[in-house]
């Protein structure tokens, strides 16, 4: 087919830096999976399995997670209000979602789910979020510092817009790191400035390898604004302890930088001896309130027990910024009108859950408890299956919903990469999905490879423990087969 | 309060782009208003009146309009589609709206709501919009060609984030213009080239004038890269007649301009001579295909007889642009995920109304014909008694949500706003909102005053036909007493 010629719409015509970055979870492979299923579903029987398993997306809804009975009652009274007012209703939802949703409905503009609301969000469902945000820290939390957003990626970006002004602006990110933010950063103008986390210390954060990166962006030439930390991490599976939280907060604040929170993952923590801190806590039990430093936390409702990821829902606290920015981000968010107000919803009801006394409170505890305890259960058997392979070292899985094992590929798969023209993380990832049906993302999807990497040279994919356990325990058995035949193909020879 | 003084983050050291611009409708008036309001509830009795008549915000539903129950029954199952299960759901639900629930679920990733999609939307909802364009147009629409989008807004953004490289690429916007698209444009970093529409011909659009303005953006060696239309007018109310539509799609065919048909007020139309055309019907028509113009056009579901405002639901359709420049708006669209679900839901349905023989096809004709029957009426009324007061003059209200009458102040009133040390229409507007309680926006906030704009010195309101029946009745004598005793205060005396 050809296209416009008069018009000057082309690849090669539009804003360039659109083409500086990759969002690979969303990318080849994915594409390339789903051109596979459907071949699948046309020719059954063309390949020694029947369907993909998807290990590639953080989408665990897609993947069979169900969602919580509470958030999707009360979400579907407040979409319908009419139905609050008919008695039949309570043969179908719950006293506690029906009660929930008259309180919602009431505070909204217009009494009614329909109406634009402030950029910022519906101010009692920002109410119900800085409470739970209180009750969770220890620490106060105000609802004019909540900015509700369609997700937390939404928030990225709107945060983004503000802090960059030019390429000299630069925000120090992590690598291996969730690509939201390198997109984000370019699509904006601004520059990276990449810090490798440590794999040999369980993916932490040293803070001298920060610093160095620091020091050398300064000496470029470059402003350093901010610094994201994810926590527990993507694609690392890390949950960082206070110390080395502690160690950020002091760098921070020395350094003027604000920490870019990224605690999407705070109800994803698999291990005993690790919990969730958000930043802001640790700042407070340092004794540093906003004057001393600036913290954006970003969370949403797509991933933890919750994940419910297409409702596009999710907040931002930001302490620490003055008022006048604060209406200047108010102004941005404005461009877009507001948040979809289901998200709002949601967000509200996740941050203010059912309680001790409600009548869904054992039903709910119930559902998040059998959601919480079979990602555990998976996170351990996976992490287990991968670290078995040969020549697969696969860190401790202590939170959000990805390993990132180190596949050690042998010389001879290194060079047929090349020979193909790909990395060779891309070249086992493809192998994988074409021999095994198991789609992941390859490391490089996170830029772990890069020049001022010193990772250079290892290879990882990025693989989510969301399938169901039927489907896991079909997954390792594929995956056991294909890592043996594929080293057998490639195994180094002495 | 104080803030950080480390960290570097204030008014001054933020993206300057964003205080380029200013979003009026959501700015000074609006938060005047909820002030006022606030004082009322307060001290009740404080002013002569004991309530704010809101004619600022196009927000329907804020303002009484009643949902279209088929809309919000489908959406109510979709978020719950366990109900879809339990035979007491056809007592709260018509037959109809769990038939398509059932159909939108079925063809959902995971078979729920809950999931990420596709960036774009998912296929099976651009389906149906693409069928819904072609049965209004009369010519092909493909799924393709269709973002599903957080709002008109969002797309609106996309298509900025892709078009402009620098501030040497200018985009064509009118004058009175809605300023989202001034907004998004220098937030993203590009220049907005003004074309003035003509209040003497009812604020049709004169291709000799946007020659002009084209004429002068080359010579001061801009790229000009497409001409926004907005059709029906926001601000101003009009319906463009298909031969003036015609001489625009010349215009920008011969000039390689892509058209970004603003045509969220398709269902809002008031007038039996004129009826809403898109641009890709005119196009076709005229016989022009893909290859010979590139159009894009935004619809969302916050206008028209839905009023779903809140719900950020809409779509572009994209014809002209190449397959490559479709895969980077995907990956831009990818960084937000994807559109939020109900939003995505709500879409389809505005473009897959209830058909002749559905069970539910009579009450959904019935609910539409009354909202379309009664902004019918307040926009006659309203159109009438503006025109009835001394000094104004009020083009014919056409289509769309919005009076833009135009206030002749007399000179002692220009002297007053001059000394208050703000733009005349504003010192009108704030008077209005003041003394009698009715708040519109002044039209400065769509940029009608400009260096470049023959209409300078020409001052008007943007006055939305929202409120009630009864409730404009109020505001009609409210606003007449306000106009006669503003009048008396500053009437020229000979």
């Amino acid at each position: 087919m050809s296209y416009n010629k008069t018009a000057s719409i082309t690849a090669e015509t539009i804003n360039p830096r659109v083409k500086t970055f990759n969002y690979e979870p969303c990318g080849e492979i994915a594409r390339h999976a789903e051109r596979l299923q459907e071949e699948l579903n046309k020719n059954p029987g063309s390949r020694p399995f029947s369907e993909i398993i998807y290990c590639n997306l953080g989408n665990p809804q897609a993947l069979g997670q169900r969602p919580i009975t509470f958030f999707r009652e009360v979400l579907s009274l407040c979409d319908n209000p009419a139905l609050l007012q008919r008695d039949e209703a309570s043969m179908l939802f719950s006293q506690c979602a029906i009660k929930r949703a008259r309180k919602i409905i009431e505070a909204m503009p217009g009494k009614d789910s329909g109406p634009y609301t402030p950029s910022q969000g519906v101010k009692n469902l920002r109410e119900s979020v800085a409470d739970g945000i209180a009750g969770r820290d220890g620490y106060p939390s105000r609802p004019q510092d909540i900015f509700l957003t369609d997700g937390a990626s939404s928030a990225v970006n709107l945060t983004m817009q503000i802090l960059i002004r030019s390429e000299e602006d630069a925000i120090l990110c992590p690598l291996p790191e969730y690509p939201l933010y390198s997109g984000s950063i370019l699509l904006h103008g601004g520059t990276m400035v990449p810090y490798n986390l440590s794999e040999a210390g369980d993916w932490g954060l040293e803070i001298f390898e920060v610093k160095r990166c620091l020091e050398e962006a300064r000496i470029s030439g470059l402003t350093v604004r901010a610094m994201v930390v994810i926590n527990p991490g993507n694609p690392t599976g890390q949950v960082l302890s206070v110390t080395n939280q502690e160690e950020i907060v002091e760098f921070c604040r020395k350094e003027g930088l604000v920490i870019l929170a990224d605690e999407v993952y705070q109800d994803n923590v698999y291990v005993e001896d690790k919990k969730f801190n958000s930043f802001k806590k640790v700042a407070r039990s340092l004794g540093y309130n906003e004057d001393d430093i600036s913290i954006v936390s970003y969370h949403s409702v797509s991933m933890g027990y919750y994940g419910e990821c297409g409702r596009r829902g999710g907040y931002m606290e930001i302490c620490g910024f003055g008022e006048d920015v604060m209406d200047e981000m108010c102004k941005v968010a404005s461009l877009t009108l507001c948040p979809n107000i289901g998200g709002q919803i949601l967000t509200s009801l996740v941050m203010d859950t059912p309680k001790i006394g409600d009548d869904c409170f054992e039903k709910f505890l119930a559902e998040k408890e059998s959601i919480q305890a079979s990602l555990v259960k998976r996170a351990k058997t996976l992490e287990k299956a991968f670290s078995s392979l040969e020549g697969v070292t696969c860190n401790r899985i202590e939170g959000a919903i990805y390993l990132f094992p180190r596949i050690h590929l042998p010389a001879a798969a290194i060079k047929a990469a090349k020979t193909e023209g790909v990395s060779p993380d891309i070249f086992y990832a493809c192998r994988l999905l074409h021999d095994a049906g198991i789609a992941v993302v390859p490391g490089s999807g996170f830029h772990q490879i890069s020049g001022r990497n010193r990772a250079a040279g290892t290879y990882h994919i990025r693989c989510t423990i969301l399938p169901g356990e039927d489907k896991i325990k079909m997954m390792i058995s594929r995956l056991k087969a294909f890592h043996e035949s594929f080293m057998n193909e490639f195994r180094d020879r002495n």
